[in-house]
Protein backbone atom coordinates (compact mmCIF):
# COMPACT_ATOMS: atom_id res chain seq x y z
CA UNK A 1 0.00 0.00 0.00
CA UNK A 2 1.35 3.52 -0.59
CA UNK A 3 -0.39 5.87 1.77
CA UNK A 4 -0.71 9.69 1.73
CA UNK A 5 -1.77 12.39 3.04
CA UNK A 6 -3.78 15.14 0.73
CA UNK A 7 -5.21 18.55 1.13
CA UNK A 8 -3.97 22.32 1.77
CA UNK A 9 -1.31 22.41 5.13
CA UNK A 10 -2.78 21.84 8.82
CA UNK A 11 -6.20 20.25 6.59
CA UNK A 12 -4.98 17.07 4.87
CA UNK A 13 -7.01 13.85 4.47
CA UNK A 14 -5.53 10.05 4.76
CA UNK A 15 -5.55 8.74 1.23
CA UNK A 16 -4.61 5.50 -0.30
CA UNK A 17 -3.23 5.09 -4.06
CA UNK A 18 -5.65 2.84 -6.08
CA UNK A 19 -4.33 0.48 -8.53
CA UNK A 20 -3.95 2.72 -11.35
CA UNK A 21 -1.76 5.35 -9.59
CA UNK A 22 -5.39 7.67 -8.21
CA UNK A 23 -5.35 9.20 -4.77
CA UNK A 24 -8.73 7.55 -3.03
CA UNK A 25 -9.99 9.32 -0.02
CA UNK A 26 -10.13 7.41 3.34
CA UNK A 27 -11.02 10.12 5.48
CA UNK A 28 -13.80 8.85 7.60
CA UNK A 29 -13.04 5.57 7.14
CA UNK A 30 -10.08 5.49 9.12
CA UNK A 31 -7.92 7.82 11.43
CA UNK A 32 -5.07 10.18 10.18
CA UNK A 33 -1.58 8.61 10.28
CA UNK A 34 -0.39 9.53 13.24
CA UNK A 35 0.59 7.40 16.08
CA UNK A 36 -1.90 4.57 16.34
CA UNK A 37 -3.24 5.40 12.99
CA UNK A 38 -0.46 4.07 11.49
CA UNK A 39 0.07 0.77 13.96
CA UNK A 40 0.33 -3.11 12.13
CA UNK A 41 -3.50 -3.30 13.13
CA UNK A 42 -4.54 0.16 11.60
CA UNK A 43 -2.47 -0.89 8.39
CA UNK A 44 -4.46 -4.33 8.54
CA UNK A 45 -7.80 -2.30 8.27
CA UNK A 46 -6.88 -0.45 5.72
CA UNK A 47 -5.59 -3.34 3.29
CA UNK A 48 -9.43 -4.83 3.95
CA UNK A 49 -11.42 -1.88 2.06
CA UNK A 50 -11.08 -1.84 -1.53
CA UNK A 51 -9.68 1.25 -3.06
CA UNK A 52 -11.76 1.43 -5.55
CA UNK A 53 -14.66 1.74 -3.55
CA UNK A 54 -13.34 5.34 -1.83
CA UNK A 55 -14.15 8.66 -3.44
CA UNK A 56 -11.16 9.65 -5.98
CA UNK A 57 -9.57 12.65 -5.31
CA UNK A 58 -8.68 15.35 -8.16
CA UNK A 59 -5.25 14.79 -9.46
CA UNK A 60 -3.04 17.69 -8.64
CA UNK A 61 -4.07 18.11 -5.38
CA UNK A 62 -1.55 19.18 -2.65
CA UNK A 63 0.16 16.68 -0.98
CA UNK A 64 1.09 16.85 3.03
CA UNK A 65 3.53 14.82 4.72
CA UNK A 66 2.89 11.30 4.82
CA UNK A 67 2.58 11.50 8.76
CA UNK A 68 0.22 13.83 10.41
CA UNK A 69 2.74 14.12 13.22
CA UNK A 70 4.88 11.46 15.39
CA UNK A 71 5.48 11.02 18.68
CA UNK A 72 9.34 10.75 18.20
CA UNK A 73 10.92 11.95 15.14
CA UNK A 74 14.24 10.23 15.40
CA UNK A 75 17.38 10.30 13.19
CA UNK A 76 20.66 8.43 13.00
CA UNK A 77 23.55 10.06 12.41
CA UNK A 78 26.79 9.55 10.24
CA UNK A 79 25.39 5.88 9.25
CA UNK A 80 27.42 5.92 5.77
CA UNK A 81 30.81 5.56 5.86
CA UNK A 82 31.24 7.73 3.08
CA UNK A 83 29.65 10.69 4.91
CA UNK A 84 31.28 9.70 7.75
CA UNK A 85 34.36 10.59 5.74
CA UNK A 86 32.82 13.99 4.39
CA UNK A 87 31.94 15.10 7.74
CA UNK A 88 35.53 14.72 9.17
CA UNK A 89 34.20 11.88 11.45
CA UNK A 90 35.05 8.67 12.26
CA UNK A 91 32.35 5.90 11.43
CA UNK A 92 30.79 5.16 14.68
CA UNK A 93 31.33 1.87 16.88
CA UNK A 94 27.24 2.40 17.77
CA UNK A 95 24.45 4.25 16.39
CA UNK A 96 24.77 7.91 16.86
CA UNK A 97 21.22 8.90 18.10
CA UNK A 98 19.70 12.35 17.70
CA UNK A 99 16.25 13.51 17.11
CA UNK A 100 14.36 16.28 15.56
CA UNK A 101 11.70 18.49 16.71
CA UNK A 102 8.24 16.76 15.59
CA UNK A 103 7.45 20.47 14.35
CA UNK A 104 9.69 20.62 11.48
CA UNK A 105 7.33 17.71 9.83
CA UNK A 106 6.62 19.00 6.04
CA UNK A 107 5.31 18.08 2.41
CA UNK A 108 7.51 16.31 -0.14
CA UNK A 109 6.86 19.04 -2.36
CA UNK A 110 6.47 22.38 -0.08
CA UNK A 111 9.34 24.58 0.22
CA UNK A 112 12.17 24.62 2.54
CA UNK A 113 12.34 27.53 4.55
CA UNK A 114 16.31 28.96 5.40
CA UNK A 115 15.77 29.80 9.21
CA UNK A 116 16.39 33.67 10.02
CA UNK A 117 20.62 33.85 10.65
CA UNK A 118 21.34 30.56 8.23
CA UNK A 119 24.34 30.43 6.64
CA UNK A 120 24.50 26.82 6.25
CA UNK A 121 21.81 24.83 5.65
CA UNK A 122 21.98 21.27 3.84
CA UNK A 123 20.40 18.84 2.34
CA UNK A 124 20.28 15.01 3.62
CA UNK A 125 18.39 12.28 1.57
CA UNK A 126 17.34 8.74 3.81
CA UNK A 127 15.52 5.88 3.80
CA UNK A 128 12.27 6.99 7.03
CA UNK A 129 11.49 3.81 9.07
CA UNK A 130 8.06 4.07 10.81
CA UNK A 131 7.22 1.77 13.75
CA UNK A 132 4.21 0.21 13.61
CA UNK A 133 4.36 -2.09 17.02
CA UNK A 134 5.71 -0.97 20.34
CA UNK A 135 9.21 -2.40 20.21
CA UNK A 136 11.47 -3.28 23.73
CA UNK A 137 14.45 -4.74 23.86
CA UNK A 138 14.11 -6.55 20.29
CA UNK A 139 16.37 -8.83 18.43
CA UNK A 140 17.17 -8.25 15.11
CA UNK A 141 15.85 -11.07 13.64
CA UNK A 142 12.36 -9.53 15.54
CA UNK A 143 13.26 -5.99 14.63
CA UNK A 144 11.47 -5.70 10.86
CA UNK A 145 8.03 -7.41 11.68
CA UNK A 146 8.13 -4.01 14.11
CA UNK A 147 7.73 -2.01 10.64
CA UNK A 148 4.92 0.31 9.39
CA UNK A 149 6.13 1.40 6.39
CA UNK A 150 8.88 3.28 4.56
CA UNK A 151 9.21 6.52 3.42
CA UNK A 152 11.92 9.11 1.58
CA UNK A 153 12.76 11.63 4.19
CA UNK A 154 15.10 14.97 3.56
CA UNK A 155 16.74 15.58 6.75
CA UNK A 156 17.51 19.38 6.28
CA UNK A 157 20.51 20.47 8.68
CA UNK A 158 21.38 23.61 9.85
CA UNK A 159 25.24 23.44 10.09
CA UNK A 160 26.29 25.76 12.24
CA UNK A 161 23.51 26.02 14.51
CA UNK A 162 24.11 21.94 14.44
CA UNK A 163 27.64 21.99 15.28
CA UNK A 164 28.67 25.84 16.29
CA UNK A 165 25.86 26.34 18.96
CA UNK A 166 27.30 24.06 22.02
CA UNK A 167 26.16 20.02 22.84
CA UNK A 168 23.75 18.19 21.14
CA UNK A 169 22.61 18.58 17.06
CA UNK A 170 18.87 18.83 17.75
CA UNK A 171 19.49 22.71 17.26
CA UNK A 172 20.33 22.56 13.52
CA UNK A 173 18.01 19.73 12.43
CA UNK A 174 14.30 20.90 13.95
CA UNK A 175 13.86 24.66 12.07
CA UNK A 176 10.07 24.50 10.70
CA UNK A 177 9.78 23.00 7.00
CA UNK A 178 13.52 20.82 7.77
CA UNK A 179 11.50 17.29 7.99
CA UNK A 180 9.93 17.06 4.39
CA UNK A 181 8.50 13.08 4.38
CA UNK A 182 7.28 11.26 1.98
CA UNK A 183 5.27 11.43 -0.40
CA UNK A 184 3.73 8.13 0.43
CA UNK A 185 3.94 6.04 4.04
CA UNK A 186 5.00 2.81 2.16
CA UNK A 187 4.16 -0.78 3.58
CA UNK A 188 6.63 -2.60 4.51
CA UNK A 189 5.34 -5.56 2.50
CA UNK A 190 6.37 -3.71 -0.72
CA UNK A 191 10.28 -3.41 0.86
CA UNK A 192 11.08 -6.95 0.70
CA UNK A 193 14.96 -5.44 1.43
CA UNK A 194 15.47 -2.45 3.08
CA UNK A 195 18.95 -2.95 2.36
CA UNK A 196 18.35 -2.62 -1.57
CA UNK A 197 17.45 0.56 -2.03
CA UNK A 198 18.74 3.32 -4.09
CA UNK A 199 18.70 6.63 -2.89
CA UNK A 200 19.76 9.83 -4.49
CA UNK A 201 19.35 13.66 -4.50
CA UNK A 202 19.91 16.19 -6.93
CA UNK A 203 20.56 20.11 -6.60
CA UNK A 204 19.67 22.27 -9.09
CA UNK A 205 19.54 18.87 -11.62
CA UNK A 206 23.06 18.14 -10.78
CA UNK A 207 23.08 14.59 -9.00
CA UNK A 208 25.02 15.33 -5.75
CA UNK A 209 23.96 12.10 -3.28
CA UNK A 210 23.89 8.63 -4.69
CA UNK A 211 23.67 5.74 -2.73
CA UNK A 212 22.51 2.32 -1.75
CA UNK A 213 20.84 1.15 1.54
CA UNK A 214 22.95 -1.32 1.51
CA UNK A 215 26.00 0.78 2.28
CA UNK A 216 24.48 1.65 5.43
CA UNK A 217 27.10 1.08 8.43
CA UNK A 218 23.97 -0.10 10.54
CA UNK A 219 20.97 -1.90 9.05
CA UNK A 220 17.49 -0.76 9.75
CA UNK A 221 17.41 -4.07 11.78
CA UNK A 222 20.59 -3.32 13.89
CA UNK A 223 18.83 0.26 14.64
CA UNK A 224 15.83 -0.88 15.74
CA UNK A 225 17.11 -3.36 17.74
CA UNK A 226 19.80 -1.02 19.03
CA UNK A 227 17.29 1.63 20.11
CA UNK A 228 15.15 -0.35 21.31
CA UNK A 229 17.31 -1.24 24.61
CA UNK A 230 17.61 2.18 25.51
CA UNK A 231 13.98 3.57 24.99
CA UNK A 232 10.52 1.96 24.26
CA UNK A 233 9.70 2.70 20.60
CA UNK A 234 6.22 3.36 20.10
CA UNK A 235 3.62 3.06 16.56
CA UNK A 236 4.32 6.19 14.61
CA UNK A 237 7.80 6.94 15.48
CA UNK A 238 10.19 7.82 12.51
CA UNK A 239 13.43 6.94 12.18
CA UNK A 240 15.79 8.86 9.83
CA UNK A 241 18.25 6.31 9.43
CA UNK A 242 21.57 8.07 7.77
CA UNK A 243 22.24 10.15 4.84
CA UNK A 244 25.38 8.67 2.38
CA UNK A 245 28.40 11.27 0.86
CA UNK A 246 27.42 14.44 -0.87
CA UNK A 247 25.63 16.84 1.49
CA UNK A 248 27.14 20.65 1.05
CA UNK A 249 29.34 20.22 4.25
CA UNK A 250 31.22 18.09 2.44
CA UNK A 251 31.77 19.69 -0.52
CA UNK A 252 35.71 21.44 -0.97
CA UNK A 253 34.73 24.48 -0.95
CA UNK A 254 31.42 23.57 0.90
CA UNK A 255 28.04 24.25 -0.47
CA UNK A 256 24.77 25.72 1.52
CA UNK A 257 21.17 26.03 -0.10
CA UNK A 258 20.67 29.24 -1.20
CA UNK A 259 17.28 30.78 -2.04
CA UNK A 260 15.80 29.42 -5.04
CA UNK A 261 18.06 26.47 -5.01
CA UNK A 262 16.14 23.04 -5.75
CA UNK A 263 16.45 19.72 -4.33
CA UNK A 264 15.11 16.72 -5.90
CA UNK A 265 14.90 13.13 -3.64
CA UNK A 266 14.48 9.73 -4.15
CA UNK A 267 14.64 6.52 -2.66
CA UNK A 268 13.93 3.44 -4.95
CA UNK A 269 10.02 2.33 -4.22
CA UNK A 270 9.52 5.22 -2.45
CA UNK A 271 9.00 7.96 -4.57
CA UNK A 272 10.22 11.24 -5.33
CA UNK A 273 10.53 14.94 -3.40
CA UNK A 274 11.05 18.19 -4.95
CA UNK A 275 11.57 21.25 -2.66
CA UNK A 276 13.01 24.65 -3.63
CA UNK A 277 14.55 26.51 -0.57
CA UNK A 278 13.02 29.92 0.37
CA UNK A 279 14.24 32.64 2.21
CA UNK A 280 12.38 32.80 5.67
CA UNK A 281 9.75 35.71 5.33
CA UNK B 1 -5.60 25.26 38.30
CA UNK B 2 -4.25 22.16 39.01
CA UNK B 3 -4.58 19.36 36.40
CA UNK B 4 -4.34 15.96 37.29
CA UNK B 5 -5.08 12.38 35.10
CA UNK B 6 -6.19 9.70 37.41
CA UNK B 7 -6.92 5.96 36.67
CA UNK B 8 -5.10 2.78 35.76
CA UNK B 9 -2.20 2.98 33.69
CA UNK B 10 -3.14 4.16 30.05
CA UNK B 11 -6.73 4.37 31.21
CA UNK B 12 -6.54 7.58 33.22
CA UNK B 13 -8.95 10.06 33.00
CA UNK B 14 -8.28 14.22 33.18
CA UNK B 15 -8.94 15.64 36.19
CA UNK B 16 -8.82 19.06 38.58
CA UNK B 17 -8.63 20.08 42.00
CA UNK B 18 -11.55 21.33 43.23
CA UNK B 19 -11.25 24.14 46.30
CA UNK B 20 -10.81 21.76 48.94
CA UNK B 21 -8.14 19.44 46.93
CA UNK B 22 -10.92 16.74 45.67
CA UNK B 23 -10.14 15.34 42.40
CA UNK B 24 -12.98 16.11 39.91
CA UNK B 25 -13.62 13.90 37.19
CA UNK B 26 -13.29 16.33 33.67
CA UNK B 27 -13.69 13.51 31.28
CA UNK B 28 -16.27 14.44 28.53
CA UNK B 29 -16.10 17.33 28.96
CA UNK B 30 -12.71 18.50 28.16
CA UNK B 31 -9.62 16.38 25.43
CA UNK B 32 -7.23 14.26 27.55
CA UNK B 33 -4.54 16.49 28.45
CA UNK B 34 -1.56 16.54 25.38
CA UNK B 35 -0.49 18.63 22.74
CA UNK B 36 -3.95 20.99 22.06
CA UNK B 37 -5.57 19.76 25.23
CA UNK B 38 -3.03 21.78 26.96
CA UNK B 39 -3.20 25.02 24.83
CA UNK B 40 -4.29 28.06 26.71
CA UNK B 41 -7.42 28.11 24.74
CA UNK B 42 -8.33 24.65 26.15
CA UNK B 43 -7.22 25.77 29.56
CA UNK B 44 -9.51 28.29 29.18
CA UNK B 45 -12.55 26.37 28.39
CA UNK B 46 -11.52 24.19 31.69
CA UNK B 47 -11.65 27.80 33.56
CA UNK B 48 -14.92 28.23 32.74
CA UNK B 49 -16.13 25.04 34.30
CA UNK B 50 -17.33 24.85 38.09
CA UNK B 51 -14.90 22.15 39.42
CA UNK B 52 -17.98 21.62 42.53
CA UNK B 53 -20.34 20.70 39.53
CA UNK B 54 -17.92 17.92 37.87
CA UNK B 55 -18.06 14.07 39.78
CA UNK B 56 -15.71 13.48 42.53
CA UNK B 57 -13.21 10.73 42.08
CA UNK B 58 -12.84 8.60 44.83
CA UNK B 59 -9.44 9.52 47.01
CA UNK B 60 -6.33 7.21 46.82
CA UNK B 61 -7.00 6.55 42.86
CA UNK B 62 -3.60 6.23 40.89
CA UNK B 63 -2.20 9.67 39.72
CA UNK B 64 -0.90 9.08 36.40
CA UNK B 65 1.37 11.69 34.11
CA UNK B 66 0.16 14.84 34.29
CA UNK B 67 0.31 14.88 30.13
CA UNK B 68 -1.08 11.84 28.39
CA UNK B 69 1.12 12.28 25.65
CA UNK B 70 3.92 15.12 24.28
CA UNK B 71 4.69 15.86 21.10
CA UNK B 72 8.40 16.81 22.15
CA UNK B 73 10.29 15.50 25.53
CA UNK B 74 12.60 18.78 25.79
CA UNK B 75 15.38 19.18 28.00
CA UNK B 76 18.22 21.90 29.01
CA UNK B 77 21.71 20.31 30.06
CA UNK B 78 24.12 21.59 33.00
CA UNK B 79 21.50 24.50 33.79
CA UNK B 80 22.65 25.26 37.38
CA UNK B 81 26.25 26.44 37.74
CA UNK B 82 26.91 24.41 41.01
CA UNK B 83 25.55 21.19 38.80
CA UNK B 84 27.69 21.78 35.70
CA UNK B 85 30.58 21.85 38.48
CA UNK B 86 29.53 18.31 39.54
CA UNK B 87 30.05 16.74 36.03
CA UNK B 88 33.08 18.12 35.86
CA UNK B 89 31.92 20.59 33.00
CA UNK B 90 31.94 24.63 32.36
CA UNK B 91 28.59 26.67 32.57
CA UNK B 92 27.50 26.38 29.10
CA UNK B 93 27.81 29.90 26.89
CA UNK B 94 24.50 28.88 25.50
CA UNK B 95 21.74 26.77 26.84
CA UNK B 96 22.10 22.76 26.07
CA UNK B 97 19.15 21.12 24.43
CA UNK B 98 18.71 17.31 24.68
CA UNK B 99 15.63 14.89 23.86
CA UNK B 100 13.94 12.33 26.71
CA UNK B 101 11.80 9.83 24.35
CA UNK B 102 8.72 10.78 24.49
CA UNK B 103 7.70 7.29 25.79
CA UNK B 104 9.41 7.68 28.94
CA UNK B 105 6.74 9.56 30.34
CA UNK B 106 5.60 8.19 33.83
CA UNK B 107 3.36 9.24 36.68
CA UNK B 108 4.84 10.50 39.59
CA UNK B 109 3.97 7.61 41.97
CA UNK B 110 4.85 4.86 39.80
CA UNK B 111 7.78 2.85 40.07
CA UNK B 112 11.10 3.89 38.14
CA UNK B 113 12.39 1.03 35.99
CA UNK B 114 16.26 0.40 36.12
CA UNK B 115 16.81 -0.53 32.57
CA UNK B 116 18.76 -3.76 31.87
CA UNK B 117 22.12 -3.62 32.27
CA UNK B 118 22.39 -0.39 33.60
CA UNK B 119 24.37 0.38 36.32
CA UNK B 120 24.55 4.64 36.41
CA UNK B 121 20.82 5.17 36.63
CA UNK B 122 21.00 8.49 38.31
CA UNK B 123 18.25 10.93 39.48
CA UNK B 124 17.53 15.07 39.05
CA UNK B 125 14.62 17.28 40.13
CA UNK B 126 13.66 19.66 37.40
CA UNK B 127 11.36 22.14 36.89
CA UNK B 128 9.15 21.45 33.78
CA UNK B 129 8.15 23.90 31.72
CA UNK B 130 3.96 22.85 29.28
CA UNK B 131 4.08 25.13 26.54
CA UNK B 132 0.47 26.68 25.87
CA UNK B 133 1.13 28.79 22.53
CA UNK B 134 2.96 27.87 19.53
CA UNK B 135 6.28 29.56 20.12
CA UNK B 136 9.04 30.94 17.00
CA UNK B 137 10.96 33.50 17.28
CA UNK B 138 9.65 34.89 20.67
CA UNK B 139 11.46 37.53 22.56
CA UNK B 140 12.18 36.78 26.49
CA UNK B 141 9.58 39.39 27.21
CA UNK B 142 7.04 37.96 25.45
CA UNK B 143 8.43 34.19 26.55
CA UNK B 144 5.71 33.51 29.38
CA UNK B 145 2.69 34.51 27.62
CA UNK B 146 3.38 31.13 25.68
CA UNK B 147 3.24 28.79 29.08
CA UNK B 148 0.44 26.96 29.48
CA UNK B 149 1.78 25.65 33.00
CA UNK B 150 4.50 24.08 35.30
CA UNK B 151 4.75 20.49 36.84
CA UNK B 152 7.64 18.35 38.58
CA UNK B 153 9.63 16.59 36.77
CA UNK B 154 11.90 13.67 37.74
CA UNK B 155 14.73 13.86 34.29
CA UNK B 156 15.91 9.77 34.56
CA UNK B 157 19.41 9.47 33.63
CA UNK B 158 21.50 6.31 33.36
CA UNK B 159 24.83 8.13 33.09
CA UNK B 160 26.78 5.17 31.19
CA UNK B 161 24.21 5.17 28.20
CA UNK B 162 24.06 8.83 28.14
CA UNK B 163 27.96 9.73 28.19
CA UNK B 164 29.65 6.30 27.38
CA UNK B 165 27.69 4.70 23.90
CA UNK B 166 28.52 7.36 21.48
CA UNK B 167 27.34 10.89 20.45
CA UNK B 168 24.10 12.40 21.83
CA UNK B 169 22.78 12.32 25.39
CA UNK B 170 19.02 10.70 24.28
CA UNK B 171 20.43 7.22 24.95
CA UNK B 172 20.58 7.75 28.69
CA UNK B 173 17.38 9.48 29.12
CA UNK B 174 14.64 7.77 27.31
CA UNK B 175 14.14 4.27 29.15
CA UNK B 176 10.46 3.77 29.64
CA UNK B 177 9.52 5.26 33.47
CA UNK B 178 12.84 8.12 33.28
CA UNK B 179 9.91 10.68 33.11
CA UNK B 180 8.04 11.02 35.84
CA UNK B 181 5.91 14.38 35.36
CA UNK B 182 3.34 15.78 38.01
CA UNK B 183 1.43 15.18 39.85
CA UNK B 184 -0.30 18.23 38.84
CA UNK B 185 0.24 20.58 35.64
CA UNK B 186 -0.35 23.55 37.72
CA UNK B 187 -1.28 26.58 35.34
CA UNK B 188 0.63 29.39 34.41
CA UNK B 189 -1.33 32.01 36.69
CA UNK B 190 -0.55 30.16 39.83
CA UNK B 191 3.19 30.81 39.08
CA UNK B 192 3.69 34.87 38.97
CA UNK B 193 7.92 34.02 39.31
CA UNK B 194 9.06 30.53 37.51
CA UNK B 195 12.48 31.55 38.82
CA UNK B 196 11.65 31.74 42.47
CA UNK B 197 10.90 28.03 43.80
CA UNK B 198 12.68 25.82 45.53
CA UNK B 199 13.13 22.79 44.56
CA UNK B 200 13.91 19.39 46.55
CA UNK B 201 15.10 15.58 46.48
CA UNK B 202 15.27 13.26 48.63
CA UNK B 203 16.93 10.15 48.63
CA UNK B 204 15.60 7.13 51.21
CA UNK B 205 15.00 10.11 53.34
CA UNK B 206 18.60 12.16 53.19
CA UNK B 207 18.16 15.54 51.37
CA UNK B 208 20.94 15.26 48.27
CA UNK B 209 19.54 18.00 46.17
CA UNK B 210 18.16 21.28 47.35
CA UNK B 211 17.81 24.32 45.46
CA UNK B 212 16.02 27.26 43.71
CA UNK B 213 15.36 28.11 40.43
CA UNK B 214 16.99 31.37 40.87
CA UNK B 215 20.07 29.78 40.62
CA UNK B 216 19.21 28.63 37.00
CA UNK B 217 21.91 30.07 34.15
CA UNK B 218 19.68 30.60 32.05
CA UNK B 219 16.18 31.38 32.94
CA UNK B 220 12.27 29.94 31.49
CA UNK B 221 12.08 33.37 29.37
CA UNK B 222 15.54 32.88 27.62
CA UNK B 223 15.06 29.29 27.60
CA UNK B 224 11.95 29.41 25.46
CA UNK B 225 13.28 32.31 23.60
CA UNK B 226 16.44 30.81 22.62
CA UNK B 227 14.65 27.60 21.80
CA UNK B 228 12.15 29.66 19.45
CA UNK B 229 14.87 30.28 17.99
CA UNK B 230 15.94 27.15 16.27
CA UNK B 231 12.19 25.30 16.06
CA UNK B 232 8.81 25.83 16.69
CA UNK B 233 7.67 25.02 20.28
CA UNK B 234 4.14 23.26 20.24
CA UNK B 235 0.94 23.52 21.98
CA UNK B 236 2.00 20.71 25.17
CA UNK B 237 5.60 20.46 24.63
CA UNK B 238 7.35 19.76 27.92
CA UNK B 239 10.70 21.13 28.57
CA UNK B 240 12.82 19.98 32.27
CA UNK B 241 14.92 23.36 32.81
CA UNK B 242 17.87 21.59 34.15
CA UNK B 243 19.02 20.07 37.20
CA UNK B 244 20.52 21.60 40.34
CA UNK B 245 23.51 20.48 42.15
CA UNK B 246 23.67 16.76 43.91
CA UNK B 247 22.71 14.60 41.77
CA UNK B 248 24.84 10.58 41.92
CA UNK B 249 27.08 11.26 39.15
CA UNK B 250 28.42 14.10 41.20
CA UNK B 251 28.79 12.36 44.87
CA UNK B 252 32.65 10.91 45.80
CA UNK B 253 32.03 8.14 45.34
CA UNK B 254 29.46 8.26 42.70
CA UNK B 255 26.04 6.82 44.13
CA UNK B 256 23.77 5.58 42.01
CA UNK B 257 19.87 3.89 42.06
CA UNK B 258 19.86 0.21 43.85
CA UNK B 259 16.04 -1.66 43.74
CA UNK B 260 14.57 -0.45 46.62
CA UNK B 261 16.10 3.19 46.53
CA UNK B 262 13.03 5.68 47.21
CA UNK B 263 13.46 9.31 45.97
CA UNK B 264 10.76 12.45 47.03
CA UNK B 265 10.92 14.88 44.80
CA UNK B 266 9.59 18.68 45.37
CA UNK B 267 9.49 22.16 43.16
CA UNK B 268 7.30 25.11 45.11
CA UNK B 269 4.18 25.16 44.55
CA UNK B 270 3.63 22.15 42.44
CA UNK B 271 3.48 19.23 44.53
CA UNK B 272 5.59 15.96 45.47
CA UNK B 273 6.38 12.84 43.59
CA UNK B 274 7.40 9.75 45.10
CA UNK B 275 9.13 6.79 43.51
CA UNK B 276 10.91 3.45 44.06
CA UNK B 277 13.38 1.88 42.02
CA UNK B 278 13.20 -1.28 41.14
CA UNK B 279 14.94 -3.99 38.77
CA UNK B 280 13.98 -4.45 35.67
CA UNK B 281 11.95 -8.01 34.78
Amino acid sequence: MKLLRVGPAGQEKPAILDAGGGMRDLSGRVPDFAGPGVSLEALEAIRALDPATLPLIAPGARIGPCLAAVPNFHAIGLNYARHAAETGSKPPAEPILFTKASSCLSGPFDPVVIPKGSEKTDWEVELGVVIGRAAENVSEADALAHVAGYCVVNDVSERAFQLERGGQWIKGKSAPTFGPIGPWLVSADEVPDPQALALSLDLNGERVQDSDTSDMIFSVRQIISYMSRFMRLLPGDLIATGTPAGVGMGMKPPRFLRPGDVMELRVEGLGQQRQQAVAAP
